[in-house]
Parts: C-alpha cells; sequence; structure tokens
C-alpha cells in the first residue's frame, strides 16, 4: 500500500465545504454541476491514490477498478453509492457510501487479504433526480429501466438539458443508454448508505443490514384555472389553481393518512406565473407516493386524482396527471442476504423507505445494503448526521462483506449477460483512467 | 411636427415582440432587465421623434420634456404610466399608459394647441414590484414614501440587489432617494391605464375616469417545520410546513370571502429546500391583500394570521408574518376629478381594484386617472387585451383632458415645493437627453 488508511470519517471532511448551499441550509450537489464535479475529481484522487484505474462509462458512472487475478474483472465485487444530493441535503446521504467503500478498500489492504476477483468502487450519477427530477437516473440508463432519448431529453429548472449537462462534464450524450457490458461485469453489488429513519437508533446499534426498498414514484399533478388580477378580480370571479392546489396538497397527507405504511408528500409547488399580485393562472404539484406493497400505489394515486379532480372542480379548475417516473419495491437478493447476515450476525434488519441505486440494480444483479447510523433519524436536510465512530463502524462492516464476497464463491450468477466476450481490461473504451500505470496492490 | 403623429395601437405594435415569454405565456418585462430596456430605448426614441428631451432621474424615473413658455416646467402637466410587467402579464399592463401619452402629443401637435405650461411623458420602474417585490417602487422612492437604503438593499429572485440592477442600467444608486425637485415640477399628473376588470366592458364604454385607488399590501408569511426524508419518514412523524400552507392559501380565500369588497390572493409561493422527494423545512407564501377601507385590512391580516397559527400549530408548524408593502387606499383629488369629467361628460367613473403609481402621486400632487377598455376583463394575464379602436379613444380622451390642463390653470399648486429655485431646464442635472439639441415644436 503506497499510502495511509484513511477512515470513512476522514475521507468525508475532505468533502466539508463542497456544495454548501448557505440560501438553503446543508449542501446542494447537483448531478454534473460544479459541486458535483468537485466530488467527482475527488472520487478519481482517491482511487489514484489506491491504484485504482478509473473510468467513466457511457452513462456518467464513475468506477474505479481493482482487477482481479490476471486482471480480470469478471464476477466483480462492486461497491459504492452516489455523490450528487436533494437541493438543501446532508452531508451523508450519498458520499457516505462513496468514503466508505475507499475506506474498507484501505481495511482490506491492511489485511493483507487475496482476493478472487475484481472489486470496483461506482458513484452512480444523478441518484436523488434534484437536478433532472428523475431519480437513480445513472442506474436506470445502465440496466435499460430508462429510456435514453427520454433521459437525455430532460431539463433542469434552468431549462439545461441532460444532454447538454453531461457533454460539459465530458460524456458524449451519444453513447447513453443500456450497458449490458458494464451490468455482465457485477458479480455482487453492496450499497452503504447513511439510514434515512430512525431505525438503529431506536435498537441503538450503529450498522443494519438492508431487506427491502420501498417503491417510490412521482408524479405532477397540474391544476389549470384563469391567470387575473389579484386587486380587480372579485373573489367570486375567480378560477385560482392556487386554491385548488392548497387543498390538494392536505388531500395528499389526508389519503396517505388512511392507508397504513403509505407515504405521500408534496415537496415542490410551482405556480405560473408566480407573481405576488396575480392570480396564478396553473399550479404544478409533485406527488412523491410510496409504499412497500407496489399494488397499494396506484389506488393511493388513484385517490388522490380523484379527490384533486373534485377539489379542482369546486374553485373551477381541472387537474391533468403525469407519472414522472416509478420503481417498485424491491426484495434484496436472499442469498446474498443470508451471506451478509452470516458475516454481520449482531447487525439488524431494515427495510429502506427510501429508494437507492441498489434497488435498480438488484432487477439485474445480487444486490445487498447496509446502513449506518444516523442519531437524528433525519435525511434529505441539514440535520442529517453520522458520527466518526459510526461511519467507520460501517466502513469495517462493508470490509467484511466484500472480504468474504472476494474470497469466496458469490452468490449468483449475473442475470444479464453480454454476448460479447468481456474486455481483458475491468475499465471499458470510453475509460479516462487517472493512471493507467499503476498496478493494483492488493 | 417632424414625424408622422401614430395612433396608441400602432405605437404598441412595434413592443408586440419584446419580453415574450414562451414559458408562463405572455410578458416578462422586469425593471432594469433586458425587456424593460428595450423599452427605455424605445421611450428614448419616440421622445426624441417628438422632439422631447429625455431624462432618467435620480430615482431611474424616465420623464420626456415639451417645456413650457420661456423654457418653464414649472406646474408641468405630467402623464404616463409604467413599462415593466408581472411575470407572464399582459402586454398593456403599463405601456399602453405611454404610448397613449406619445399618442396623445401628437393629437395635441396636430390641433395646434398653444399650451400655458410644461408636458411631461414619464415612465415609472418596477411599478409592478416583479423583480424586487416592492410594487411602485419608483414613484416610492420619489416622493419619499419608501426609504432608498431598505430599496436598494432588495434582490430579485437570482439575488441581485436593486442597487447592482439600477448600475447596470445606468442609475447611479448613491443618488437614489426621495426627489422633492423631481416632485415640485408636477401641476397635475394624468395616468391612462388598461382596465383590469370588467367596468367598461359591462357598462359598453371605451373610457373611464377614475375616483378612487384600493389600498393594497403584501406581506410574506412564513411556516417552518422539520425538512426530512419524503420516503423514510413515516406520516406521523412528520412536522410538514407544505401541509400547513396548503391550509394557509385555502384559508386565505375563506378569510376574504367573509368580508365584503375584501381581496386576497396568494400567487407566490416557495418551499425551502424545494426537492420533489424532501419534506420541506420551510414555506414562504406571499399573502396580496387588499381593500377599499384602510381599517378593513388590518383585520384581515389579523384573520388570515390566526388562522395560519391554528393550522401551523396542528402540524407542529410555526409562523412568522413580515409586512412587505403597504399603501392605503387613495380617493382621487376632487377638483382634478371634476374638471377631467367635465372634458369627458360620457365617461362612467371607476374604482381601480389595482394599485398605481398614480395612487403613490396622490400624495403629493393632484392626480387623475384614466382606464381604456379590455374586453376579457383580465389582466396581469396573457389574455388582457386592448382593441385599437379603444386604445385610440382613450389617447384621444388623455388628449382633451392634457389641452385642458395645458390651457387653463391647473387645479391646485404642488402639495410638495422645493426651497431651491427650479431648474431653467426642465431635465435635472443627471440628465440622459437623446438630442439636447432639438427644440420643441408644440
Amino acid at each position: 500500500m503506497n499510502h495511509a488508511p484513511a477512515t470513512a470519517g476522514r475521507l468525508l471532511r475532505d468533502l466539508h465545504e463542497v456544495g454548501r448551499d448557505r440560501r438553503r441550509g446543508g449542501y446542494t450537489r447537483f448531478a454534473y454541476g460544479p459541486a458535483e464535479r468537485e466530488l467527482r475529481e475527488w472520487f478519481a484522487a482517491e482511487a489514484a491514490r489506491r491504484s485504482m484505474d478509473t473510468e467513466t462509462d457511457r452513462n456518467g458512472i464513475l468506477w474505479a477498478w481493482i482487477p482481479g487475478p490476471g486482471g480480470s474483472c469478471e464476477q466483480a465485487v462492486v461497491t459504492g453509492s452516489h455523490l450528487d444530493s436533494v437541493p438543501g441535503g446532508g452531508e451523508f446521504d450519498g458520499p457516505l457510501g462513496v468514503a466508505s467503500a475507499f475506506a474498507a478498500v484501505d481495511l482490506l489492504n491492511t489485511r493483507g487479504l487475496t482476493p478472487r476477483r475484481a472489486l470496483a468502487v461506482v458513484a452512480f450519477p444523478e441518484e436523488e433526480g434534484g437536478r433532472f427530477g428523475q431519480a437513480c437516473l445513472g442506474s436506470r440508463l445502465m440496466t435499460g429501466a430508462m429510456d435514453p432519448g427520454r433521459a437525455l431529453a430532460l431539463r433542469d429548472a434552468d431549462g439545461i438539458p441532460l444532454a447538454e449537462a453531461m457533454a460539459g462534464a465530458g460524456v458524449d450524450p451519444r453513447h447513453v443508454g443500456r450497458d449490458d457490458e458494464a451490468v455482465a461485469r457485477i458479480g455482487a453489488f453492496v450499497e452503504l448508505h447513511v439510514e434515512q429513519g430512525r431505525g438503529l437508533v431506536d435498537r441503538g446499534r450503529p450498522v443494519a443490514v438492508g431487506s427491502s426498498i420501498i417503491g417510490h414514484g412521482l408524479w405532477r399533478l397540474t391544476v389549470t384555472g384563469q391567470g387575473n388580477h389579484a386587486g380587480a378580480t372579485r373573489m367570486t370571479d375567480r378560477r385560482d389553481p392556487m386554491v385548488a392546489a392548497g387543498a390538494v396538497v392536505v388531500a395528499v397527507r389526508d389519503v396517505a393518512r388512511t392507508v397504513r405504511d403509505a407515504r405521500a408528500t408534496v415537496g415542490r409547488i410551482e405556480p405560473t406565473p408566480g407573481g405576488t399580485n396575480v392570480i396564478a393562472s396553473r399550479v404544478d404539484v409533485w406527488l412523491d407516493i410510496r409504499h412497500p406493497d407496489d399494488a397499494v400505489v396506484p389506488m393511493l394515486v388513484a385517490a388522490v386524482t380523484e379527490r384533486a379532480r373534485s377539489l379542482a372542480a369546486a374553485e373551477g379548475c381541472e387537474v391533468t396527471l403525469v407519472e414522472e417516473s416509478y420503481g417498485g419495491s424491491v426484495r434484496l437478493d436472499r442469498r446474498l442476504r443470508d451471506r451478509v447476515a452470516a458475516v454481520l450476525p449482531d447487525a439488524p434488519h431494515l427495510d429502506a423507505g427510501a429508494g437507492h441505486d441498489a434497488g435498480v440494480l438488484a432487477e439485474v444483479v445480487p444486490v445487498s445494503m447496509l446502513f449506518t447510523r444516523n442519531p437524528t433519524g433525519i435525511s434529505h436536510a441539514p440535520q442529517e448526521q453520522v458520527e466518526d465512530a459510526d461511519a467507520q463502524a460501517g466502513a469495517a462492516a462493508l470490509a467484511d462483506v466484500l472480504a468474504d464476497l472476494l474470497s469466496g464463491p458469490v452468490p449468483a450468477a449475473a442475470v444479464v449477460s453480454s454476448p460479447n466476450s468481456r474486455p481483458a481490461q475491468c475499465a471499458q473504451p470510453t475509460d479516462r483512467r487517472t493512471d493507467p500505470g499503476r498496478s493494483m496492490d492488493t
């Protein structure tokens, strides 16, 4: 090893000022924006420090490789998370998983493990959908769960299309899309993430194993009325979509409260034109609706829509609904979970209420998740927290799991296999290695 | 006259593409932004075409002068309106008054009137408050109704302070503030404006005389809760300010409906951080509240605030309220109105439900208003409309009123008088004349 081993906490301290949001509080690190680009450079530097070859693949996903015996990357053990954040989010959601992965690599190096297969650290872009509105965009593109043409046309709040943002970060948008070769390299994927609830706090434990990931859908509900002057228009002459939208926001919560385990949230609302002295002509309301049972989600959406239509009609307004994204609930791979449970016998098992790239990958490869304790239980907000000791406990647990997977058999063959022979080098032709001359030292 | 006389409709056609807003529909012409700057250049060009000296005063107000006998600008008759718009507003709110003023100058020139005093056409910046949130900002600064330090610190949605926006338009922010000399020149002010309701449509008349301007206040109500993850946070564990804010929007309307002639509107709402998968930590709601009786407005605000506190408390949230601006109702000058009514005996008299710079100036000089028919009755929206024939009927009525004021006595001395002698030239030292060499030809 040609560098001093680092803890996850130490690695995160280098990122403490990157993407701080003075207006909202917390951090805003949008995919392909300046802060996330700085984090990508950090990723490449940490990889280089560990003599790992870095690659940015066709979908903008970062990979850092330690090839297996003979330079093979077949059935690789892959770990990592994402670097982007929600607007005004916490410090750990995403980067903790990547920092823990590098810290785990250091622990494995210290232990002098002899791996039987390749190891890769990954960082997926636009996991949060904070910039382009599509959660898990990088992993969805890679697995083919999202159409590349539709993705590239997505625009951020400033009207910049994804294609332009990717090109600005050096990713050629012409090559975006399903990438069976990249998927075929993955023997197993383990994502460590800060816990986004109070499961570990309540149990007094630092690390948990994930058992499922809740389904997650995003709908845009548009209420249309008649824009007009706020002073000159009598109250009785109005068709004000803001009044209807306000009632809809309350109704969304009321509907979710009637269904056990349902979660429904309006976090974004945009009146058009949005002037203070103007009755809006249109209001867009984004509905985040989740339930562990996929069959319940459409019922929740239907109930909200019916309430919204009725509330809008009472104001002389109309409602339209568009699904922006949807991913069903995922039960994580049973055999892999049993392996992880055997390695971490003291760790409780938790359901994840949040969506993760691991949930998208679970459709095509064996996936496991670890969660690190968050003492506030708050996430997607500046109050999100991880103690250094817990961060390192998470990295150590991850190292234990990786060591087991690297030295024993992986639990199952990859679901997707490439018709082509796999490349001798792990990094693919679109490679942007930071230092291709270095050899691995594990 | 060295140019062909123009109708108001013809003048407006030159502005048809300026500041079109493809996203919101209609027009967005924010003070000191690119579109309004183009309109300011149009103002200067139209003034030059009529050999009027142009001046941008200390507060960014545009003036175009036809001096009185001997170059005097004492007891000048002033007419005009504003060029800025609300976001996604109509084509006529503001520019109609300025175009009608130039068209009226042409009509007066054609008639060969011999004026007894100076005539000026004005355009006030940031009448709508669309950019910096303060309606009638230019006229309030000129009359001293607004503190210049507070005004200069106002920021637009991109965080740009007014001081910077003014400087970018060539207005030195160090000289902003009460301008008694500018006010002292005004003998009477007549503002023509597109009607913002259905008063003239219902009466089948093209032009009305204003009798009062309704009071107008803007408050920012902030609901604070706990930001958190939209998926991982149980419905029962939430303190979601969006739910409270939604209920407040409905309550604002409900309160206004209980009080005759009250108007209360939420046209702008901003959750922080505003991510789709994030429970907001804070929501700002802007309340536009109006009533012709000034004593009723605080009662409306108190009722809304009480309801908001109770609705927020039910969600575990808190509420704060800040007054952003307030101007009481204004009865327009009685003697001037009688004069105008004598000139326009067929014109109905209407109360204005909207605020105007005329209402601010009415505190310090005699003011009258004219309204031109709007066949849709809709304003602050793309559907705002004025027929060419009505626009010219308005310009002709304005010309009649101006002719009367220019050739007879003005109804009263200006309320504010300057301790200094008035400048021999109408335009003040901060002058930016387009062609100082030209002489007037009326």
